[in-house]
């Protein structure tokens, strides 16, 4: 149950923009009971986009999400860089176009353009990886793309907050199940470690969670993180490893 | 002339803590003329700060700024992960416990802690990585460290933005020498895309700059990043590749 999020934008690597879309995106999959392990930055470079991609599908993240890069200019190349990383075309998408065509003809009938007619810079935000499924733009021009690879389920969404917030609520969230995982986590201090692996065997055969271990260094202590379907589950597993000598310090 | 940044702490991975230190720390960067690459975010875990700092190195940055995971918990692996990364031994340093001992004991004078004691937890912040330069922290008690690695420069900083900030102003930039690289951004329409390579080439013969070009993906469309040490020096390497028939647009 393991997450990642790649953001992507030259403004973000200069400082000039402060990435607050990565904080936004692991809160939610974070309530959401996923357990978010890396975040990554990068520039608008077709090769840099692709190599962190790839690195993160290596990890074999359940879900990765990628925001950054859809727009109409010529910096923006991140839905190249999910084809490249991915090995599949890019296609021109009918239903893309159509959405895009009916967003600037809707500027233009309020007023907000002088021009609804589709150039190629948003015939561009047409273009989705082969396979991807289009994800709606509620508030803008760029579509999203939903893709599985491997067993992660991969999301691409736009850079611009607003945007980015309305596609995470209306497309990634319910497409990720109605499971709710709940993670707690927890101090173990452990007199003998090598009790522990037995015991977190012994946990895992008998309860319905899963379970992170880490070891944090100093002392004879280990970050341990609990993840169950129910606050009851979690419970009585922490409780049976207590009873197995595990003496516990919540974090 | 490339950095990279990476930044500690599962508040934020869960999205509770903005990350608004690699921000900083680019743009400083920035200013100084380093083009920062990659930005990383990782949990408090001795593994994954090891993995992302060996990738990180690797990719071989002039400089890599790693901040957060300094303080006395258990739960602040940093100097640990740091020291596995570079196969060495951490060791308590004399230096660091007697400005950690001045730092308590001045906050027990001024009425804000009950006792001036070195425990554990305060007596851990002084164990640096071998090799280190101590980087003095003038407004916490955490010291951090500079280290080497092959052609990096490695710069380990506390995650408060308050001591983040103040170390980065004191100990950081004024290790990065005085040379100031000036970086421009253009954006090339190559018409025969041939002719790049050997036009920059020629560029990086005459002129005092270094450049880095990468695809845009849509259309003939370069991104091309001049480095030099001044305005004048860039501005004449861009009319020199202007006369060889590339034509740019400012980004």
């Amino acid at each position: 149950m393991f997450a990642e999020i790649i953001t992507i934008g030259d403004e973000l690597l200069t400082g000039n923009t402060i990435d607050s879309n990565s904080a936004f995106i692991a809160q939610k999959l974070t309530e959401r009971g996923y357990w978010v392990k890396r975040i990554t930055t990068v520039g608008d470079d077709v090769e840099d986009i692709k190599s962190v991609i790839r690195e993160a599908l290596s990890r074999k993240p359940e879900v990765l999400i990628i925001a950054g890069g859809l727009g109409p200019t010529h910096d923006d190349v991140t839905m190249i860089a999910v084809a490249k990383a991915l090995g599949v075309e890019l296609e021109l998408r009918e239903d893309a176009l159509r959405r895009i065509e009916e967003f600037y003809l809707d500027l233009y009938k309020k007023g907000f353009i002088d021009d609804p007619e589709i150039n190629e810079a948003r015939k561009k935000m047409a273009y989705l990886p082969k396979g991807a499924e289009m994800l709606n733009n509620p508030v803008g021009a760029a579509p999203g793309a939903f893709l599985s690879y491997e067993n992660t389920k991969i999301f691409v969404l736009p850079g611009l907050p607003r945007e980015m917030k309305a596609m995470l609520e209306n497309e990634v969230l319910p497409r990720l199940g109605r499971r709710v995982f709940i993670q707690k986590k927890l101090l173990a201090e452990i007199t003998d470690e090598s009790k522990l692996a037995p015991i977190l065997n012994e946990t895992l055969s008998k309860f319905r969670v899963k379970i992170h271990s880490s070891p944090k260094g100093f002392g004879k202590y280990i970050g341990i993180i609990l993840f169950g379907e129910s606050e009851e589950e979690i419970e009585r597993a922490k409780k049976f490893m207590e009873e197995k000598g595990i003496r516990f310090e919540e974090v």
